[in-house]
């Protein structure tokens, strides 16, 4: 066995006092430069091979960061919350109050940096819309009521980590802390952004070769293209729908529910599994980490980035310990998308409009 | 010796989980009782013989605060913060900063609450201007260069421990920390407010009985009368000193600095002894503690409230651990104010005109 | 509310580094004094008070001791087991197994000094004898199967704080840690000694005035008379009974059970209410915290010490917390000792012997 | 880059809680059979590769240990100690009480197992005898005085961890934790056994192949040849010391001394280079770490064990912060051995004796 020397040499980096941070930072910097210089690869292999090793999920401690929690933390969390931004301390301090969680990774060498954190609300109920959760001046939740964990942020904070992977042991993890602080919860769900919704659907309009095609979307709108037209003075249905959606979404909202639904589920069930390629990257990751996708909500986002990416569209992806390792395998091993039944039902009419799938 | 009952419920109180907080809000809401139903004072005697009992410096822990510090005690500090209000947290993070320190005592029983906390800075000679150091763009100072610890803040937080001080071992306490953190050290010294300064000059402009009298004020003055009065139209002196002050301070600067200097110092070391009344309960502060009165700072805060409270006049407190002992004793058995030298001889000059003095 | 200047001296004395410790000493020293010098009661008086109020309830801390404790912790239970000594660190480890429990109350100021501690150990069924409890080789409990916490040993450790109870509070909140810790509890109770038995009996046989009278004992003994002196070879009950727990307890223990467990729970209940005089301080304190007089156990405590002590007999006292309070006020208001059924049965025929009762 | 899957396999099991902790102690037993199973070599490279990246510097804590460590660590120190046998508790103390310092390396994922611990004396001057340090009755030393600190065993404590060095950083740090803690120190000093030199100088009697030849034993006795033959009443010189100092090696110190310390530094400096098989294994520890061999000390270790091992004989290295990287370098590139002014004298006369040096 013989050892690279640029190992040995990251490995003597890292004995200096705050060592393993400036290696994360270096591999961040690192991960810029490889478009441009693609010989630099078997640098960063070294440096993943070390970063996979050493950020080992055994050494990382899970940590609730609330109110008591050092400053120089909590700022960390405005600082990389990327989901749903946080707007200053009266913002944060919400976010931390009674009826929240917040959980995070930390690693020894780096023990002021969350390395992945998520943001739980305890609410009655499966959430719906995300507007509720983020507003500074919510009333705060009665506890005891509630039965629901709602996961409604999850970031990694350390680009320098790219492609090492937390948050799955993450949520595994939070799922047993939160039954076991609240043995009266039922249901460990998130509410969950479609990131690239929006722009796949203009790609498809626009006939951008490597998308999803135009053919299968009008498929998806025949049933409602009447109504879609006359109401937007469009001629085509896909131009028709993105009208009516872009110029004021909640005015139209009784006219495209239907099709904007059905869209969003092809969408995430992969248009008919044509290609990994048009999956959404927060799908992937709930649906590999065993969740079933559990409901697709409508208006659930109003805000301009909502809107803009996902037609204010969000998803609920649900974790049920008792069936997170069977789904896991399923969709790692066959590409099996678990659903709730009432989206297995719609799933079977997307079917029938789309031959493929 | 028989025990009042009332203590025996006071303390029965106390057991509950969180009840000595209860304890200090009570107190703090019976004293404002006090004026208006004096026989609450009874009670009141109970409530500080048992507080001032369990407030026991042998039972206060000093901490320093920092930006590690946990979010629920920095926003304390926000609110508690009275003599140089934190505007948010940009603010305070300054004041947390490298080239900053401050200390709080804490109660075991109230683990959150700073009972009173020092902001400290580590500078470079001794300071004579506020503003440079609450602005929240200062750049670091370099703590190595650094011989003199600053402070510049001193507050107590709890209304219902009124009358039990903790403000003299904290100071003596952190004077000794800083010592043993920083060997350099050659100064430590306050940069203070005199609060009520403004308004004892104008109670005797206006002849108000019981403060400072007039003639002495018209003495204090004649040097410098007929300057001030020209400049500023007037016919009396008193009445030009304060025109002058109140209409464009930093315009006036080179005409009021002598009379103002003047009026300060005699303000400080009470007009010759004339009264406790009239005396400064920041200087009463210090100077029983053993601090010499270092220097008087004219143009030191220029505030709205600095120029309201005291013509934007501040004062250095000095502690010399050598010489606090006697100073404390003098001070405390015959009123003996200890200065700086050159405060020394403005002090003989100014018994010249106080014949009383 | 004149304050005696004594305790502001004690108040000032606390404010040193160790003050507390060091007054908390001084009046172990002190109580040593008073019977020589009664003229020092009234400095006890203002140290008792002082002490009561600093080491309220309110702010003591439960701690739970283990092995992973400080060794400097540690070592103050060998030294400060008084009930059944702890002989070394693999004795200690023993009692700090994952079968048991010790909790302690520190206050802030004594860090390393547990005030009073608790030895618990979670059995199935409640346990009659002591031996297996303090075997260092005794294997591993299983946990999961206990029903019965068994508390075994209370200590309290600092003489100066005599007077000042902890015991009570230490017991609730233990109760209430193991009910959350272990929810399947059914049984709170100890296993205790009677300190003051064997030395009532035998003073009363010896005819000493001011204990038990001798007629009384006779009186128990009426129905065992003939057999004891028959195997004793004496002519009277009480000389006979003595002799044969004195010659050889095992032996004899058929022939003495009936009058032991008479006699003992004649002196658990004071003889038929004749006196607090005669009372057992253990069980004085164990009732008045509102727990029952749940069983006497014969054979218990075979140690010399337990057979000098109480002729090898030990009692359960149980806290029920659905009837500790009620059982509390009987006792303190009317004197009335809780017992179980089986207890109050043979009570009952204890009553007729002891026509005073 | 190919990853071997047995490593990710590694990884895997390090992610269960106490995965690492198992990993080391398999890799424990893995050791052992090596030598009978050649094979899994390949397995062990795959080990180490992991636990060398796992256990680097940079995640390595410094940890004082003292008598406010927990139990379960201080019983750790019992169970590794192997240079100086710890013999209970109460010997436990005294090795950690005010006049000791013990430090020891602990890794975030076994946090009760000091990895290498090291126990220092501060003394004054350099000690020559290990009885005094291991005496559980010595009178505690004023550490105001001391001007050295004594290094006096050092200890790994994972057989797990074999050939993963952790004892050079834990020296390097240790001094400059004392040198910030005790700025008076001058002399950072071990004093350590010799293992192998009593059987290194038995099997060259005996004329064992491949360790010392006879010849050169025979060459560094010549000159005290006689006077040993006559008080052994051998023939042979190497026969004669080797008697005298197993009879009754007191009663024969003064003969003994010169050939003993010849035969000592001849040893420890490898008898004129001659071979790296011959060198102590604590020597080498000490030089390569940049020590200088510093003194030689006769009747340093009258134990059976320090009598077996090197017929009581001891050493000092020092590390002198100034030279320790030249002395590293030095030692590591050309095999040169830094020595104390008055050694080096004496090995010249070693030259002379031994010519091939």
């Amino acid at each position: 066995v013989v050892e690279p020397p640029r190992q040995e040499l990251l490995r003597r980096l890292n004995r200096a006092p705050s060592g393993t941070a400036a290696l994360v930072a270096m591999r961040g910097d690192l991960l810029g430069l490889l478009k441009e210089r693609p010989h630099l690869k078997a640098v960063d292999a070294d440096f993943r091979h070390l970063l996979y090793s050493w950020f080992n999920r055994g050494f990382l401690r899970l940590e609730r960061i609330d109110w008591r929690s050092p400053a120089q933390v909590l700022e960390k969390l405005i600082a990389y919350e990327a989901v749903h931004e946080i707007r200053g301390w009266d913002d944060l301090r919400r976010r931390l109050a009674d009826d929240r969680r917040c959980f995070a990774f930390f690693h020894p060498a780096l023990p002021d940096e969350p390395l992945v954190f998520v943001e739980v609300a305890l609410v009655n109920g499966i959430a719906d819309r995300i507007q509720p959760l983020l507003d500074p001046e919510a009333p705060l939740g009665d506890v005891d009521q509630a039965d629901t964990a709602l996961f409604y942020s999850i970031n990694n904070t350390q680009h320098g980590l790219r492609g090492i992977s937390f948050g799955n042991f993450l949520i595994k993890q939070v799922v047993a802390e939160l039954s076991t602080e609240f043995p009266q919860l039922e249901h460990f769900v998130t509410l969950s952004p479609m990131p690239r919704f929006a722009a796949t659907v203009r790609a498809a309009i626009a006939g951008t070769p490597g998308t999803l095609d135009r053919a299968t979307l009008e498929r998806l709108l025949a049933e409602d293209a009447a109504v879609l037209c006359e109401r937007s003075g469009m001629s085509e249905s896909p131009e028709a729908l993105l009208a009516l959606l872009e110029q004021d979404h909640a005015a139209h909202a009784e006219v495209t529910a239907a099709p904007l639904q059905r869209l969003a589920l092809a969408y995430l069930t992969r248009f008919g599994d044509r290609g990994r390629a048009m999956l959404d990257p927060v799908a992937t990751f709930h649906l590999s980490n065993g969740a079933r996708l559990e409901r697709i909500n409508l208006q659930a986002d109003p805000s301009p980035n909502g809107l803009g990416q996902s037609f204010g569209v969000m998803v609920n992806y649900l974790y049920d310990p008792q069936e997170v390792e069977a789904n896991h395998e399923r969709f790692i091993e066959a590409g099996e998308i678990a659903t709730s039944r009432a989206l297995a039902r719609e799933r079977k009419k997307l079917a029938a409009l789309l031959p493929q799938a």
